[in-house]
């Protein structure tokens, strides 16, 4: 599976937001709509900082 | 490899951008940096519009 884990960079550290994220889908109100592979949602306020798919990771910033 | 394809997204058809992308940064021109596995590079104008890590599937449009 091809998951990756999303993160809050926040002073240099990346606080865990959301494992075995799936979908990653921009809102019209800026924010980030994460959906997990069992079906979990959150939404991130925040801006996308970069994206690393072999290691699995997003990373997000306030 | 959890690589992904990008897509451009025009007229509900989808464009091939990149193939096996690993990395995805936001530059600040709002413009999208992707560089693939082997070091390939490519600048996209457009707006992120939805990533299924997944389906390894990664759209954007103009």
């Amino acid at each position: 599976m091809c998951e990756a884990n999303a993160y809050m960079v926040k002073n240099d550290e990346e606080i865990l937001l959301m494992e075995s994220v799936d979908l990653v889908e921009p809102e019209p109100d800026g924010t980030f709509r994460l959906v997990g592979i069992f079906g979990d949602q959150m939404t991130v306020k925040g801006k996308l900082k970069r994206m690393n798919l072999v290691d699995h990771r997003i990373l997000f910033e306030a």
